[in-house]
């Protein structure tokens, strides 16, 4: 019923046009995108849980909160705004002004976002001049300019679209979004912008996005870190006449395309987590209730020691093991069973009685799947995270100069 | 009032013999030591919070627990005897009885730990033998060879002791730690043997070296996970004959050194964490509670963003701002003051101007303190931590082949 579309971006979507541009903040690379609908669109959006938020990220949320319908999404890398201070709010909102001016909108209706180096001023004239010299176009490559713009450390941009058949017809989800260092739960450094060209109330957009963040980008987990930046937002700007009604088969359908797009787009910024080689997948079962289930997973996908282990493909279950121990969680470590693929490293008991050899084919392998069964309820998830190498040291450890 | 002693270890203290022996566990390390003290000591601990927990531990962890004097502490590295089941607490049982045996003691007077690899069934054959070989002396180089044989991916050994004059005469307390991978608060992979030659009732013991930890080994982290065989351990033997009441002078003098020596091993462990270059030392101040400096603190000391920032020596201030907005303590960034030894780095109001090449110098020293000022209230705290370099992923990597 989902049918990914080849080369799909956000552009893949009725009614939005979109452009990534140069514009000075980066060396050489682009830096500045504009997301924009040719129809005002109901707006959803989650936002970092970090204290410290940066001035565009609290403008938008303000917007969002207002229930304001919105065109356009400005998002500039290079720089995060973010600790800047008055100054940082005066240069955000003029960027939104220029944004609005020069499309003949009106301020509330761009949301702005940026990302990069934590701490420096904007550079506000030379957003000005790259925002004249955009030329917004519905084609795909439009899209990819904009998901390249976006970027930081990532190495390569990431964009989806689906459409998905409804009862009245068919509609479209497309998205970009970027990730890579300070990616963890609850919305680390990472930025996703989704359009629909199905229409829905503000209300609806808010819940859908909502929960479609809760089993994606927030079971995902880099390094552990969340940043002052990140967002997911949702537009549903109603390109294609056709209406989401709460409760009906259509939602069921819409809702779980958009949770599946969420999903291959958290995939995708873990699969380019900084210094990543691997992708696990951590399925945590028979655990006594969802909160637990969850606890265990994310203790497994932000252990250190897991995450080495996984780089070093040694099937240290030991580690997986003493991480759920530190998860909080009540369990029976007796109970469990670990397996990776579908080799089981431990079974209930203690008992682990299996072939290194095999255990280091299986880690050897680029995508990992590694299963945890708790024993103790009917509960379970699988989150998703990237190995720990020497290059997310490094590409760290320098990453201001 | 405290005087360190040079070469100090566990046998500085009176009535207190050690030895540290090569049995097989290891390939060729030293890997069985053995405290033991002429007197029965009254014995404190504080244990992992792991709820995976090895065998000998629990052992351990029961005979603290039934306010049993001690005489022996065996420690094993090479092999954790954790996640073994009912063979493994068998094993241990048999270590103790060895010990006991070979000894002339009760087994309940044997404290047991191990460290090393989970999942492993002991060899216990190699244990018995190794004890048969074990020369006790109350030489420091007996207690140095103890201090040698607890170790695993550890760089040098960790030995400590002081004299304390009290009223009615000098006590001495003395200790080996081992630390490394896993070194998080709360008791991470880290063991530490205390003796004192004063004489205290078990309540008193327990109390303090309760309290002692929490001011020491629960404010390190190497790499925010804990393990499941961690303890600490101070046994008060009485050999100076020399009483400590709690609430007086005395009491308060000996509570001062505990600490402090506890604090000395501390750093010692977090200077040798895995892969670390630089030791950091990070003061939370102004802030509302203790708690909430605590929680910044840790946040701080354990986001590999901040870690990696100080390998590279780079001045990412909004890293560390970054950390302290993850803690879950309220507070307005906007006051936060941030600096690295005497350098201002922020200014409240965000008002960051400062010199990369002063910063940069000051960060590529062996010892850097950061200082984080929230201007909220007047609690403080400080907690220690090591950078995170590829070392720290290449010697995890490959820890069990």
């Amino acid at each position: 019923m989902i049918e990914y579309l080849e080369n799909g971006t956000i552009t893949s979507v009725k009614g939005i046009k979109a452009a990534g541009v140069f514009c000075g903040l980066k060396k050489q690379k682009k830096d500045l995108a504009l997301i924009f609908s040719d129809y005002l669109a109901t707006v959803g959006g989650t936002f970092t849980l970090n204290k410290v938020k940066a001035a565009p990220l609290l403008i938008s949320q303000d917007i969002i909160a207002k229930d304001q319908k919105v065109k356009a999404i400005l998002i500039n890398s290079g720089n995060a705004n973010a600790c800047t201070g008055e100054q940082g709010f005066e240069n955000a909102i003029k960027t939104q002004i220029f944004t609005a001016e020069h499309f003949s909108i009106s301020k509330d209706e761009v949301l702005i976002s940026s990302t990069g180096v934590i701490g420096q001023q904007l550079n506000v004239e030379k957003i000005k001049e790259g925002i004249k010299s955009i030329q917004l176009s519905s084609e795909l490559s439009a899209g990819h300019d904009a998901a390249e713009a976006i970027l930081t450390t990532d190495t390569f941009p990431k964009s989806f679209a689906c459409k998905v058949k409804l009862s009245k017809g068919e509609i479209r989800i497309g998205g970009i979004c970027k990730g890579s260092g300070m990616i963890m739960p609850n919305m680390a450094t990472m930025l996703a912008f989704i359009a629909t060209d199905a229409e829905m109330p503000k209300p609806l957009v808010q819940k859908l996005i909502a929960e479609a963040v809760n089993k994606s980008f927030n079971r995902i987990s880099v390094d552990g870190d969340t940043s002052t930046n990140d967002m997911v937002v949702l537009m549903a700007n109603g390109a294609s006449s056709i209406s989401i009604i709460e409760g009906d088969q259509d939602y069921q359908l819409f809702k779980a395309a958009l949770i599946d797009l969420c999903k291959k787009m958290a995939m995708a910024i873990v699969k380019d987590g900084e210094g990543a080689t691997k992708f696990i997948s951590v399925k945590v079962a028979s655990a006594k209730s969802e909160i637990d289930a969850d606890s265990a997973a994310k203790a497994i996908v932000n252990s250190p020691l897991v995450k080495t282990a996984l780089y070093g493909a040694d099937a240290n279950w030991g580690r997986i093991l003493s991480a759920v121990g530190n998860s909080g969680i009540n369990f029976c470590p007796e109970k469990v069973m670990i397996k990776i693929g579908d080799l089981h490293l431990l079974n209930p008991g203690y008992d682990s009685n299996f072939d290194e050899s095999i255990a280091k084919e299986i880690l050897l392998k680029k995508n990992v799947d590694i299963t945890v069964e708790l024993n103790e309820g009917d509960a379970s998830t699988t989150w998703w995270t990237c190995d720990f190498s020497e290059q997310y040291v490094k590409i760290n450890a320098n990453y201001r100069t």
